[in-house]
């Protein structure tokens, strides 16, 4: 069998013209990226950052987190909640509380609806509003979508990107997805409840079940591997036990990027999801013939096509 | 908004008799799984369990990671290269050697196709075949495989289980599919390379496009959150750098569950892919109707119904 696949090989090889034989191997995607054109990349306002600094860990090293804030339609004044906590410090001295394994690490106040709660809730600043935790504006409203290609298998009947973020497409609805690294808003039983003080991401495969009934609010963009590689809480829905409480990771400061000082403002950028460059990484990433891969998928769900984001300068 | 969906929620109210009010919320998945008849389970043998012991945790803990490996068709003659390697004992010593975030764990001789790698390759025992690793037996040749139900999106026609195993299935292949928690087999460049020496585990969101590209041969069934909360690397494609030599994780021993004595031999068992129950499940997760979901998701990909596994004696 291997025998014949080689003889094959060497024919086919033998029937190409030279130049061909000597080609480049196909470019991966990070290589299509790192080659984008300066223009197709879009700063994201500073506004639209938080910069989250845990505890140090063991062995001394700094872990901040930065997440980029979604934009409307998606998210709308609730949004605004999430910077009024960071400018009252509310965020300030919370902590991890639930690390569930394939599924989200959660962040917030430790008394607040977590099963192995001891304490008193903290209280919210006023001026909250509370999140409606399933409504998204239909996206037909607010201009179209771009690069819808392939079926989201068996949770919309499209998908694609819209201004840099990952949606599902049916033809009542549209909405913003839960692929890993996204950050949604913590909520109770009753749809209606969460305010932004309790956020989790998803740490595993996308809990796409989880879609359209809890507000997503952004997505971590530098720093994933500090809220990813937690020990996981032993408790229920991996809430740390009160007997494990020592492994909840002490949360220093939440800020918007805005209110720091300038030289110490993050600056980030990401690959225009309209551009061409990005139709050709998303091409590239369903179909992989950089050298390692043998057998292209030919398709790739929207969770597989990752939105590039980098620091500004760091081109390629 | 909200006043609108209350009212509308109270007048539905009254209009269902009294029983339907008062009636249970909709079991989840996991109650469903526990309400399984016995005979819906079924053992695994001894000889498909591996046990491999990391070195202690920093605060002490034991951490033992279980595996169960695949059974033919879609694993064949390079399965018992696993089991050589258990039992000659080479496996013992080696260590975890990279973890990229959303990616992948890895494990193996820190020599060994590592671009961080310093020194010379540990030598392998004699008898190993050559994993062919894109060669998949088809399925049909085998018998059928049961509840295909919903469309994989772009990946496959449709996708299913076979003997507690997820699988895709196009008209021309059907191939096991690298879900979180799913073992490879580490290869090079060429796809005729590797030994099963060399192992990784799914730590992210499915990465399909390995699909077919590199031989699965089990999955972490007990134990999987000892390799998904390692620290990341920060070498090339995840791997520690030598200045990060310390980070990798010590494998203690890996053995064969058959080759330890009766008495400590882990017992676990699945729950039959083909049975009604596993329909249920699978039904219910793609259809969340337990009290938090509001809005049911109407399907599920593959890899978000992962195949309930449970230790022998743990009924529900």
């Amino acid at each position: 069998m291997k025998r014949t696949l080689w003889a094959s090989l060497a024919i086919a090889a033998l029937a190409l013209p030279l130049a061909a034989q000597e080609a480049a191997p196909a470019p991966s995607p990070g290589e299509i990226v790192a080659a984008a054109d300066p223009g197709d990349w879009i700063g994201i306002a500073a506004d639209d950052l938080l910069v989250m600094d845990l505890a140090a860990g063991r062995d001394g090293q700094a872990r901040r987190v930065v997440i980029q804030l979604m934009p409307e339609p998606f998210s709308q004044g609730w949004i605004e909640n999430i910077r009024t906590l960071a400018r009252t410090r509310w965020y300030d001295g919370i902590s991890v509380n639930r690390v569930q394994d394939n599924y989200v690490t959660q962040w917030g106040d430790p008394n607040y609806d977590n099963p192995e709660a001891e304490g008193e809730a903290k209280p919210l600043p006023g001026g909250l509003m509370v999140v409606p935790q399933t409504e998204y504006t239909d996206l037909r409203t607010a201009g179209e979508a771009t690069w819808f290609k392939w079926a989201d298998g068996p949770y919309a009947n499209h998908h694609g990107f819209y201004s840099g973020w990952p949606i599902g497409w049916r033809a009542d609805a549209k909405w913003p997805v839960h692929c890993y690294g996204m950050v949604g808003v913590g909520r109770g039983m009753s749809p209606d409840t969460g305010s932004g003080a309790e956020l989790y991401t998803v740490i595993g495969h996308a809990p796409r079940h989880l879609d359209r009934n809890i507000a997503l609010v952004g997505r971590v963009i530098e720093g994933m591997e500090h809220l990813s590689s937690l020990p996981r809480g032993s408790g229920a829905l991996g809430f740390y036990t009160p007997e494990e409480a020592d492994k909840r990771t002490p949360i220093r400061s939440v800020r918007v990027a805005s209110d720091l000082a300038e030289a110490e403002q993050p600056r980030f950028e990401y690959l225009a999801t309209d551009s061409e460059t990005f139709a050709r990484y998303a091409e590239a990433r369903a179909n992989r013939r950089d050298p390692f891969f043998i057998v292209p998928a030919g398709g790739a769900d929207i969770c597989n096509i990752p939105v590039p984001v980098r620091r500004v300068g760091e081109a390629g």
